[in-house]
């Protein structure tokens, strides 16, 4: 048991560099190891903190697992906040870029986003894919629809597809992914672009907003 | 040990129905039980089958697990394939609830869909949706892109949705989630629908075909 020196370790390390190192290490368990090899011992072992440090500054595996969500979907989050292109089709484009983006430089971590209950973080995020939605409703770019249910029809479609291509055993049935997803991403921008845009006459059950 | 006796009913029983009941006891395990629960052991027992004839009727474990996605990529299929509504809109839209009702029946099954590499069954899925799409196309309803790629963008898009909503824990962030699946078929629709239908002078990065 090297249970002491650790304790002393994290006795003299500030709490939030200590949470920093196990969050650090578990991610890096995640991605090279597998969610199936994470354990409190492995953790303790890769972060350098002592097993009762981990559970006095987090908890147990699920609660560690837990906080790399949070922190997974408040990162995501930041960067789609970041994303403040003017034009409003083209911001919504680039928000999908950026969430493609994260989850290929942790696809371990975002197969793991929704295994369990999504929370706040979660809810938080959608929020903040619902206020690109809002700025092109307001630019008069994008439908008056429910922007809630746009954001989340866009995520479902991106998330389906990075999904697909961050698995374990990638053999999406396409030469080039992103010439895909890039494709990907214009079909969902002309599917919730503004009707004002759209010739009149041409209603089908394309055209008929949600009653 | 039953084997004996197990044996000697496969060995009186056609080869086609002891299939059908090692892969119906095999659904009904991953649905009820969970794909984590699944032995050959426990499998022998639900479908009163040896496992010496598991093994020479379909193999081991992973084997059984395949010939379950095969079963399910063709059930698929076939699905699609009755989807012969005129409109072809409204033929996409169709197959688009079908896909959906196909996966929330099994929705165990359906989480293991992707978990193994793809096979043939996959593929020849897809091409039932590229045709979907090419029939969309040769009436002039379908914009003139690479079907295939369109269809790999609607099935990206409703594989997102519908495995958002079939997780264990379901806690989808909208209301009523057929409405919120009717509202993404439509604007995929509206995303895939020919450009002739829309007016001129409406460029934007929506609107560029891919190049």
């Amino acid at each position: 048991m090297r249970t002491i020196r650790k304790t002393t370790k994290s006795q003299r390390t500030p709490t939030t560099e200590i949470r920093g190192l196990i969050l650090d290490a578990s991610k890096r368990i995640i991605e090279e190891d597998g969610y199936d090899a994470f354990t409190i011992r492995l953790l303790s072992e890769k972060a350098d903190v002592s097993p009762a440090s981990i559970y006095r500054h987090i908890g147990d595996k699920q609660a560690v697992i837990n906080a790399l969500i949070d922190d997974s979907f408040q990162t995501l989050r930041e960067k789609l906040l970041r994303v403040t292109t003017e034009d409003p089709l083209q911001r919504l484009y680039d928000a999908g870029v950026v969430y493609r983006g994260h989850a290929k430089a942790s696809p371990g971590i975002y197969a793991l986003l929704w295994r369990w209950h999504a929370g706040e973080a979660s809810e938080a995020c959608l929020a903040a894919m619902t206020e690109l939605v809002r700025y092109g409703q307001a630019a008069g770019k994008i439908r008056r629809d429910d922007p809630h249910l746009i954001a989340w029809s866009i995520w479902s479609a991106v998330h389906g597809f990075v999904q697909f291509e961050t698995r374990p055993e990638h053999d999406t049935p396409v030469d080039d992914d992103d010439a895909a997803y890039s494709f990907l991403l214009r079909l969902l921008i002309r599917g919730v672009r503004a009707p004002e845009t759209v010739s009149e006459g041409t209603a089908t059950i394309a055209d008929t907003s949600r009653s």
